[in-house]
């Protein structure tokens, strides 16, 4: 699988090789890995991380998006880190591939998340 | 192939359909896809399109570079549009793999292409 770590010393990282990077929680613990990013065509900013947390097994979706803000690349694990909790992603506002164009959806997502928004 | 074009209401794109996007100049005529981003792992922007020329016949590589600020998405055409030309690409500053990490080639690149920096 593609990582981040394959070039640790470099600030950029191909959009191809971001899907696998790993995703752990504050205490270090794998808890997932990045399956794509959602970008905003205009701006050129990454808004989401879909994570696959595989590391939570009560979970009723196997991916979730998360915004950006709530992602913080670490370089000494190769991978994201995030404050996240199983219990915040259980309740979190219900998302479908239409919820990407709504700006009410994304609202109440980073409310949720406590995340600063990308817009 | 993927294409922007998949959800053309839609301000967000996939990192996945990203690839594969159309790259036109000012006056329509296409000129290359978009082979891949070069994601800022810390900041979330994107940083450069690597482009696929193949709309420019009379180019040593096949693929380039572009910042991100020399690409300007339209809804209309359902792909980017840049200025750069051919004559540019060939006049550009060398690069490599180990050039993404290059802080002074970065700042030729963008004077170069006379594109705001993302740093």
């Amino acid at each position: 699988m593609a990582s981040a770590t394959q070039h640790p010393n470099h600030q950029l990282i191909s959009s191809e090789d971001v899907e696998g990077t790993e995703v752990y929680d504050m205490a270090g613990k794998n808890i997932g890995e990045v399956d794509h990013l959602m970008i905003d065509k205009m701006s050129g900013r990454v808004a989401y991380g879909v994570i696959s947390f595989g590391g939570f097994m009560g979970l009723g979706h196997s991916h979730y998006p998360v915004p950006w803000g709530a992602l913080k690349y670490d370089t000494s694990l190769g991978g994201f880190r995030t404050n996240i909790t199983e219990q915040q992603l259980k309740d979190a506002p219900e998302f479908s591939d239409d919820t990407w164009g709504d700006r009410d959806w994304e609202t109440r997502t980073h409310k949720h998340y406590a995340a600063p928004s990308y817009w």
